[in-house]
């Protein structure tokens, strides 16, 4: 096992966020109560199940229940605070470091699971992406929105970096928790530097 | 093995109404034949395979193909009923019916391997609800319809309800037919009633 | 192991096809660097990925790398060959025959894998299938275009014949390469004359 351990508040905070971005869309597709509470969940548990899925696992959601509180309590927490929405500004600019950290956490996290699996550069980054995006991919194909990793700005490209590093240093030896979390630093600053600078990759000329 | 092979007819019910609805949607898309029976059969076997896929297994429709047989039957019936199509609304309250069968003996057929596979309330929860709407969900998907458990009545409810009380059920020991037709019963009246009274969740403020 | 070696270049062919036609819908999409990238990825690769998903291995792209070359090679070149795009005719039908070939070798391939793992018909005609158009799919089901297989002429149609042909060959003791060639050039063949001859199978009537 990993010192996985240590990461523990970061995918909590990461699954918060995630909860948050699937409820918001349902909410404003006006769904039942049920969809809603389907798409947050999706979007909280999809990356990871899709990377269990693939490197043939029980996803790890049906062992341990214990991300469902995180989804359950976010999801009444969202519900009340709904009731007084203000400083939404504030809110904002908190589940934009909140979805940071779990982009970030959960690519490392899909990483690490490709790395023990003994998979290639490739596998590893494409778990690493996987997890870190899948519950967004899933969500948004659910609801017939093009998905945002394909429009949008600098979001999965530091997913793939992240697991790429992650791969390259475990390559050459350096393993544990003083490679996880200046890379973890890394790949946040990264995504929050591009996302409030506006960094975008160049589009495709036709 | 549970004793299963008693739902057996339920199962084959359902799986003809999963085909229909189906091929209803194929034929008023008006896609070729093909896309039509790929449709139909994604719609009846796609639950299944998405449970089988979550917890590791081979396909079961690969390696016991009766299903087919009601499939392709199903289809032929539909196709020549069609010429005569006299009595529509009978025909719709059979259907009505038939998917409110499938529904609830599909959900119990995937909570069922959850808890063979020893998952959590959670695990065996979300199996029952794949195995019963998964089919539903590829069609729409495929289709880009936003999936109808998201926006539609008392219907996806009534699968999770289901397994969840199977799992609370077989935890406390009382497993086998005795529990699993009273609850049959019960899932199937929830559907019925909810969908004649129109009973549906609340929606979600935004 | 089966002979499949002397196929290999044929793999490589259908896979820069299929890459180019993912590369193509993403850059009319104007989906950003990434975006295209993946979604060409996803294309050559996703049918296998979800071929290996459904009969338990790992997906093999994450043990073994080398179609990769072929992937970002291809879209290296098709990158350079936009900045001098003559001769647009030619290269659609030089696209048109890649792209058959990929879907005849892919068909193959899916229902080795299938054969291998003693599936049943279904199982085999299902797995050289979903080799052969699930990147396809999952491409058009990204961009939410309705899969081409569920309106397009006679394409997937292909892939099941030659899948469930192979199956029955096998079963009757012919294996080898003296039946796959064959198969491969009978399958080529019929869906390059569907294409020219525009073939199409029957629309279901509402």
């Amino acid at each position: 096992m990993h010192a996985l351990f240590q990461f523990d508040w970061l995918y909590l905070i990461g699954t918060a966020a995630f909860t948050v971005s699937g409820y918001l869309i349902g909410a404003r597709k006006q769904f039942d109560l049920l969809g809603v509470i389907i798409l947050a969940l999706l979007t909280a548990i999809g990356g990871g199940m899709i990377r269990d899925v693939l490197v043939g696992r029980t996803p790890r959601i049906f062992l341990d229940a214990e991300p469902l509180y995180t989804i359950f309590g976010t999801l009444a927490l969202v519900w009340l605070i709904k009731l007084h929405q203000r400083n939404k500004g504030l809110l904002l600019k908190l589940f934009i470091v909140a979805d940071s950290i779990g982009l970030v956490a959960f690519s490392i996290a899909g990483a690490q699971v490709g790395i023990d699996a003994r998979l290639n550069l490739f596998g590893v980054a494409f778990l690493g992406f996987v997890t870190a995006v899948g519950g967004g991919l899933v969500r948004d194909m659910m609801v017939n929105d093009v998905p945002f990793i394909l429009h949008e700005d600098f979001y999965g490209t530091v997913a793939i970096l992240v697991a790429i590093i992650l791969f390259l240093l475990y390559g050459w030896g350096y393993a544990g928790p003083l490679v996880d979390w200046p890379l973890f630093a890394f790949g946040l600053a990264l995504r929050l530097i591009a996302h409030w600078r506006e960094i975008r990759l160049p589009r495709v000329e036709r």
